[in-house]
This record gives structure tokens, C-alpha cells and sequence, in this order.
């Protein structure tokens, strides 16, 4: 059978029916913050709160295998810069079906294109907060059944979903999702993307709770919650009059409509989500346990036996970001999934573009409940498979009064 | 070199003295239970007590490395649905001894015929009782030294081992395992196979408590512990006459003989295990201490200073299975292990079987301690390498009075 | 492209601009130990105090999978001996910049001849104790960036580093290391290799305590602490005059000197490094806590009140080890990292060595803190990649007056 290598392994079977290919991609990140007073309010305000630390990490170490089983495939992803189970990535077993992909196990759910962006071909070092980076927070990937497809200019999927990724506790959530996408224009040096999703999430027993939370000035940087709807009846505590309580109607719903502009011209590219949604809530906080969650005091009246009430919260963000490739090469669109991919130099020349994004979330249902940051930075690409990226995070807390910077750097490759 | 593909890479040397080839599999399940009154009895005895959940759950996420270096070979498996070291398998290395294969390392002991076959060829969705999934839980791989041979008709193996898995705590517990086959029939479409094993362990220093563990309303279900050999003394707790204690003679002892017979004919297969042997005990448990361990209140007299006493404990477990694969196939025997595999359609064709299974295990020592279950179901071949399982399980916990039901689904592939 | 296989896959592409390799090694240890009364002492003294326990375990289970992108180059490596993000091993990227490699990532700094030797390499099952099994202990690999180079008989590597394992919690220590060898003397039978080396750390927010921690009696074996630079100010307790506290000036420094003297002749091999440095202290201990750390009664007069100070230390370590391939093979010397490898065998002939070391660490500033062990025995090579070990250990540790001995055999693979 035939082997080929472009830094993986990859063998075919002469006959077609198999080929197996194993990949990886390394991502390695460093991190230095500019700290700032607000952080100072939330450290005399949550218990274990902690601060942010100059330091190397490992963003992504993950090795890959897929292949190709008859008229079936597989994908089995393991980031090793995770621990235990909840290192799973794409772990899924797929075959054509109606026309289209149909996939069984753990995979990302049809909704946010920043999310279904792979992290080798990102813009920016962190995903908009309309992600997993934000409003699915921990619910990037989900187990479950998914089907896309992709004909002319468009592309259309959806997901029914457990609400679990293989590192949480086995629950009884489930969720939907769906999106579909429209490229009006998409020829060889200009590309205009619309897009639009919608996320179904019902938490039941033993579901965790379902968070938008934030980091702000960029990763292992300070995090605020915006918005919380409750899980399972077993993540509730206290009772009413406690110092700390919380308490409430257990498995709430949250939805999420999503919308996407996005488009290329030679070496521009800007791309924009709205994504907005409600988090049902009914919960019953202390102002201590209130502080503790959102890390800082309640910015409403809470009264003195029952506490802060949260009700439904209705929370709106959005991002516009850009990207110009100075060496001129043009982001290719990928029409079976409706996402660009990142600029490709040729060997042995490099690529050098410049980047920037605008990102801000906010929970209309808690007065001054709103974060946002400015990113900028470039990145440099040595050749296709390895780059550097540098980041400065412009983060701004308008609840806790923090604007905590960051400056970042990775080194990627995958293969 | 000569590179090949099955689904997963193989590379071959030229002059045949190296090899290398990396496979996987993916087990992703659904659970749906159907639950009993007994289960309150139980939840309001065990203090941690976790009702079962309708969930999806990864069974088996595994990859698997194995090679030729000379005359010999190495295997490294490791599965991502278990964490840490504890998702380490077959990790060994081996050689060709005496006409036989030497293996120095993590695999499964020469015991049980339904935990000698693969996770991948197993009929039903789990194994019998008289498994790891029962009689030997947690004791289906041990660290130490075997050999295996066959001739004509017969397969001998025998094993030396420390009773450890890799996640277990070092212990100076030792074991010893060996297993004779005879296919006195073994043509092109039927087989008679007959078999026995015998297994002996003894706990020492550190060793965990052997068990007798039962999910008898399958994978994910409620358990019951049906016996129950004392290990390092660390295990024991609280004093006579304390509301809770386990005291009691540490370092038990555990043999098993299995019997086993099975045989196919045509698309016909049937198998079936007898096990026997004794958990020896020397225990002494308050009754609350009972209660947790074992879900129930005793079943017969205890004193009220010494408490519950459990001495040898005689253990019984059989099953009988069978299938039909009504597309015709044959379950071919594999005369090197001496255990059956699972059926292959060939493609582009599938193959449909229907499965049975009725399973039990007791201890004869303390009385109602008998569980038992009826499984069946049937199992979809899309190829030879991806399988839909189906099974539907009916518990009966007699100890406990429940009568918990399961509806379990499996997408299946390996490579 | 060309598939290549020497137990491993490999598959090189034809215009040499990538190539990929997936290795692994698995190395399987059985300890037996000899206690001594030594332990007695310690088992009165610390809390949680573990007595060795004879048995079998995994040293190292290893995939491995390194390869080319253009003028780059990755390795992923991940230990499944070990839980979590500690089981990443080498991890980087790197690319060649002025006539040496930079690497950027995980991996080992620049420092102690030994620790630098492939574990599949190490003429002993351990390494000696000024490595990361003693001086170096938990710090063998560090998260940064390094260059090194050699031309003609020299080599020559710098390292700047973060004081974190991937394991360990993210915190602002830095380190760098350095090192330096000539190979005066290198031809076809004999080599006589002089190096030296310099490490520096520097603790900082939240850094780990940097310890010498000896297992003086081999691996699982009994511990001894022989010096101690505290870490971040998280990791100090108690107050002056409690029963137990720990404090003093956070944030120590530490640097070690290296000097390494080896050469082989024939069939003959004879290495020696001596190490000596200075953790920096300033701590003071209550009597209960200086026992718990160092295993017995301070050496020294200990103050009612501000308890047992520990200031600067000077530790001292050194080893001489040698080896004879009774079966006449040469241990070759890698003239690009400037150390030696383990003899190869001519399959299908086996070799034969017998081996021995002396190692010896003391700390001139802690009365009677001095530990040292004697090492012998033989590795048979059933063929260049497929070894036994077994090592006899002496252990004596001359703080607590502990002479516990190891009888200790590896199985080792690599491929």
C-alpha cells in the first residue's frame, strides 16, 4: 500500500477501502500579564480566587489518528495537555449518509463559527467569547449524533447532543444544534460568508451548570461569570437566611441564536459574529455566595432572606476581527464547513500578517454585567504547518472594574 | 519497507525482522434504564449511593502499538477512557520459548474464557459474570509472567502475577492462573470446544480487597458486591462494638475453576461457563458497615458486640449464551487462544445476528445473595471492523429485591 | 513516499521535506527489598511514612512520535507510567539557527552527564543522585527554550527555562542552564570525554520547593531529604512556636556545578561527574516538622522558639561507574549530545556486561546529612533493542542510619 508523509504518517490501501493517518499539533504558550487594581477587589471577595501568573503552558499537545474502514471512518483526538478523560477531542465514528457526514460520539456540536474554526487555523490565540472561550464555555465538544452537509455555496448541520464531554459526570442533559451557511461570492481571490446557528441546551439531572464565563485579558488571565443557569438539583447548597446559599429551580434551559458576517479580498479578511441568547435562571443567591460566583458584590438590590434573585438573563455579544497578510497570501475558504483557514506560505518563504478583534459579551439582566477586550498582534509563518503568534489583551471588567493586560506569545505546529 | 493498511499503519521490514503497526478501537455507548423499588432500599442504606443515569458513555477509547524487534515483540495499548495509569492494558513484551510465547508484563491472566476474548468479539455488549465484569473484577489484566502454547487441538497457558493492575497501589499480593483447552471438533463450519481454568490468589502487604462486584443491570447500573476476600490489613477499619467496623484475618485467599464449554455450527454458536471456588473471609462487619457493602441489611443473625461474621465464602457463577446470525455466518475459533471471535460479513454485504444470554453467580454463604441477569439483543455488522450492539438486559438482584432494566446501545469500531 | 520500519513505523518523503516516526519504550521493573531498623525510626517519626513494598511496576511506558515540517522539526512524547500533564516527556519544537539546534518546548536543560543519557541508554536501572534522581529531583526536564551545538570533539548547549514541569502549577520561577565537554581523545576503541556544566534556578511566586530527594536504596525504595530550598510563599506554615510551622525567606535560589570525567577502552567503561552547589535557605522548622521533612531529630541545637534554622547549604555529590562487556562490545560515544551509549549487540548474538557504581551526596551544612549507595550487577542484551537488567543496591543513609538494600530486575524494550 501506498505511505506518504507530510510530517504525519499516512498509508492507503491500494483498493481504497482503508487508510489510517496519524497526526498531532503542539501549541506552546507563554504569558505575561499587567495586572490590574480590580483584581484586588476580587481577591478580598472570592475565597480561592487566583491571581494571574507569568508563566510557560502547554496549550495543546495532541496526537491524532484517522482513517478509513470500508464505507465508515474514525477519528480518535487525545490532547495530552489535558488530564484523565477530559483530554477526548474528536472521537467519533462517521459514514456518508443522505448526501452527507454523518458522525456518532464526541465531536463540536453545529454552532459558532469562531468554535468550528480548528485551533491550528485561528486568527487570534483565543476563540471570540461567542465560543467555547465564553458563551459554551466548556461545551466545545459534546457526545452525540451530528449530520452536515455542504451542496453548491452552502452548508448545512446539526447536532443532538448529552450535555457531557467525556471528562463530566455521566448526566441527563441534552441539547440541539444546527446552522447554515450561505457564500453569496466565493472565487479565487474574494470570499463573502453569511451564516446562522441555533443551540438548544436542557439540563436534567446531574447536568453541570451551564456557564458563559470569561477570561478576559486573554488565557490563564482573570475570568468573570456573565451568565449561570443551573444544573442538576445537586450543585445547589445552603438554605435561605444561610450566609451562603444557593438555591432554585434546577435544570434550566439555554438557548442561543448566532449570526455571521464574514468575507475575504485578496490578503483581507474580517470576519463578525452576534450571538445572543437566554440563560433561564430562577436561582436564589446570598450576596456572599453572589460575590463568590461573580466576584464581586451584587449590582442590584437582594433581600436580606431569599438573596440575589437571578431570573432569565438575556445575554447579547458579539466580535468583529480582521487579518492582512503584508506578504500578500489570501485566507482560503473551506466550503465543506463553512470556515476560513489560515494563510499558507510557500516553502521557503514565510508569511507575516497582522491581526486584530473587538469582543465583547454582556448579561442585559444584571445591571453593568459587561466584559470586553482588544486584541491585537501578528503572526509569522515559518512555512504551512508552524508559526509564531504574539498577542496583546486589552481586557476590560466594567463589573469588577478591571483592565488587566496581556501579552502572549505561541509557538505552533501540527502535522 | 512494505507499508500496509487495514484500517490502521503497518510498516514491514524487508528482511522480516522488524515490524510495526498501530491500531485503536472506539466503543461509544448509550444507557437507558428502566428503574426498580429495590433501589430506594438501597439509597436509603449506602450513604454515596449513585442511582444509575441515562447517559452516552465511551466504553473503550484505545490505541494500540505493537512491533517485532528480532525474535521479539512488544505491545503497548493504552485506553483514554480510563484515566491515568489505570488506562494502561496490554503493555508487555514477549518472546517464542519452548514452542510457546513468553510474555513479561501487563495482560490478561490464562483464566475465563469470556475474559480471554477480545473487547472487540465479544457477542453481548459486556462480559459475563464470571469475568473481570464479576467474579475477577477489577482483576482482568495483572502485572507479571506468562506463557502460552496450542498444539493439534489444545492451547495451555499459565501465568505467574502480582495482584496489581497498573492504576492499583503497589501491593505484595501474588497470583497464579492457568487454562487447558480441547476443540475435539474443529472443522469448516462447527467447533466443539471444552476447557478449564483454575486461578489462585493471595492478598498480602497493601493488597486491595478482592471482590465479587456485579453490575447485573449492565454497564453503568447499580452493583452488587456478592463476595467479598479481605486484603492488606490497611483496609480495616473501626473497632468491636463501634456503630461502624470491618475487622477481621487480612491477606484472603481466592481460587476459581472454570469449566468451560461451546461449540458452533454454521451460523449457530452457543458457550457457556461454569465457575466455582471460594472467597476466604474471617470478616467481621458492624451492621451499618454490612449494610454500605453490601446495599442490604444482613441476611442472617449477627451479634451485637462482634458483629456481622463472614467466613469462606463458596461462590457459584454460570452462564449460557448463544447467537443466530441469520445472515448466514459462521463465529470462527481461534485454535491459538482457544476462544471464539465474532462473525464477519463481507463487504460491501453486512451481517445480522441475534444474541442471548442467561447469567448467574451466588454465594452459597450468606444467604439470598444471588444475582442474576437475562440479556438479549443483536448485533449489526456494517463490516467486518464496525458493529451496532443492541442489547436489552433484565436484572435481578434477589438480595435486594430490585429488578432494575437496561436498554443499551454500541457503535463499535476498531482498526 | 519511503516506508521504514527497525521496530518502529517511519515514513521519510521523497524530497526529504518531511518525515515522520512513531516509537515507544516500555521498561517493567520487580523490586525486592531487605528493610532495615533504619526505617523503625522513620516510621515513629513522619506521619505518612510508606515502608517499601516488593513489587512489580512500570518504570516507563512511552509513545513517542518525532518528525520534520520543512526546516523545522516536532517530538511529542507522553509517559503513560505517569497521571496527567506530568507524563509529558520531550515536547518541542525546534529548527537549526546558527550551526545548532533550538528547540523550544520540554525537554532537558543543559546539565548533569547522566541525566542528559537516554533512559533507554543508562548503564545502571537509575540514574545517579546528581541528577534528576537526587539534586535535580522533579527538575529533570523544564519548560523553555534551549540551543546546542558540537563541532569537532565539543559540544556546547545553553538553556533558558521556567521552573515547571508540566506537571507542576504554573508559577514565575526561572532557571538556566549550561554546559560545555571536550572529547580530547575519540577514535575507533577509546574515547575520554571532560565536560562541565552549570545550573541556576530562582524561585518565584508560587514555584515548587526545589529538593535533593535520594531513594538511596533504589527506585520505591526509601527516601531521604538532603536539602531544601523553599519555593513560593504558599508553601510555608505555622507560626513561630506552634507545635508545626515552616517559614523563613521565600523565593531561594539554587546553582550546581557539574564536572564530568569518562572514557571507554575496548570492552571498558569508566564515567564520573562531581556536582556541588548551594541551595539557599533561610528557613526555620519547629522539631515535629523537620522531622517530618528529613525522616529524623535535627542533628544540630534547635531554638524554643524560631525552631531549627536551615541557612545556605553546600551539597556535594559525586559518582564513579564503570562497566566491562564481558562479550567484547564497545560503548560508542555520541559526539552531538557528548555522551556515551549502551553496547549493541550483532543479532542474533546476545551480549553480556556486568556493572557497578559508587554515589554519594552530603549536605556540609546539615550535621551528618549524607547518604550514599553501592550498585552492581549486569545487563544481558538480547539484541540491541530488547535488554535485562538487574541491579543489587546497598543503600546507607547516614542521617537516619538506614541501610536498606534492593534486589531489583528491568525488562526493557524500545523501538
Amino acid at each position: 500500500d501506498k505511505a506518504k508523509t507530510e510530517g504525519g504518517l499516512k498509508i492507503t490501501s491500494e483498493d481504497d477501502n482503508f487508510s489510517a493517518e496519524l497526526g498531532g499539533r503542539i501549541h506552546f504558550d507563554t504569558y505575561f500579564f499587567d495586572k490590574d487594581d480590580g483584581q484586588l477587589q476580587r481577591l478580598l471577595i472570592i475565597d480561592n480566587f487566583e491571581e494571574p501568573v507569568n508563566t510557560t503552558d502547554f496549550r495543546r499537545v495532541r496526537l491524532t489518528m484517522r482513517g478509513k474502514l470500508w464505507e465508515w471512518e474514525y477519528k480518535l483526538e487525545r490532547d495530552f495537555a489535558s488530564s484523565g478523560t477530559g483530554g477526548l477531542r474528536d472521537v467519533f465514528l462517521g459514514t456518508e449518509i443522505f448526501d452527507g457526514d454523518l458522525r456518532i460520539g464526541n465531536f463540536k456540536p453545529s454552532r459558532s463559527m469562531s468554535q468550528l474554526t480548528s485551533s491550528n487555523q485561528i486568527t487570534m490565540m483565543e476563540r471570540s467569547f461567542g465560543s467555547s472561550a465564553g458563551i459554551f464555555d466548556n461545551r466545545g465538544r459534546q457526545q452525540g449524533i451530528g449530520w452536515n452537509t455542504h451542496w453548491c455555496c452552502h452548508t448545512f448541520g446539526i447536532t443532538l447532543f448529552n450535555l457531557r464531554n467525556p471528562g463530566d459526570p455521566r448526566n441527563e442533559g441534552v441539547g440541539a444544534a444546527s446552522r447554515f451557511t450561505w457564500a453569496p461570492i466565493n472565487d479565487f481571490d474574494s470570499t463573502v460568508h453569511l451564516g446562522a446557528s441555533f443551540s438548544y441546551e436542557d439540563a436534567n439531572e446531574d447536568t453541570l451548570p451551564r456557564e458563559a464565563l470569561i477570561e478576559y485579558a486573554g488565557r490563564r488571565g482573570p475570568e468573570q461569570l456573565v451568565a449561570l443557569s443551573p444544573g442538576g438539583v445537586e450543585f445547589f447548597f445552603g438554605e435561605f437566611g444561610d450566609d451562603e446559599f444557593y438555591q432554585g429551580r434546577p435544570g434550566g434551559e439555554v438557548w442561543i441564536l448566532g449570526l455571521e458576517l464574514a468575507g475575504t479580498y485578496g490578503p483581507f479578511y474580517a470576519q463578525s459574529e452576534y450571538a445572543f441568547g437566554n440563560f433561564s435562571g430562577d436561582i436564589y443567591l446570598s450576596e456572599i455566595t453572589f460575590g463568590d460566583f461573580f466576584g464581586g458584590p451584587p449590582s442590584f438590590l437582594c433581600d436580606p432572606i431569599t438573596g440575589c434573585f437571578i431570573g432569565d438573563q438575556s445575554v447579547h455579544s458579539w466580535y468583529i476581527t480582521g487579518s492582512w497578510a503584508i506578504t500578500g497570501q489570501h485566507k482560503p475558504y473551506d466550503e465543506k464547513s463553512g470556515v476560513f483557514r489560515s494563510i499558507k506560505p510557500r516553502p521557503p518563504e514565510g508569511a507575516f500578517e497582522v491581526t486584530a478583534r473587538y469582543d465583547t459579551i454582556e448579561n442585559k439582566d444584571i445591571p453593568n454585567m459587561k466584559v470586553s477586550n482588544f486584541v491585537f498582534g501578528f503572526n509569522y509563518y515559518f512555512n504551512p504547518k508552524v508559526r509564531l503568534m504574539v498577542n496583546v489583551t486589552l481586557g476590560n471588567d466594567r463589573f469588577i472594574r478591571d483592565q488587566t493586560k496581556q501579552f502572549a506569545v505561541r509557538m505552533q505546529g501540527f502535522w
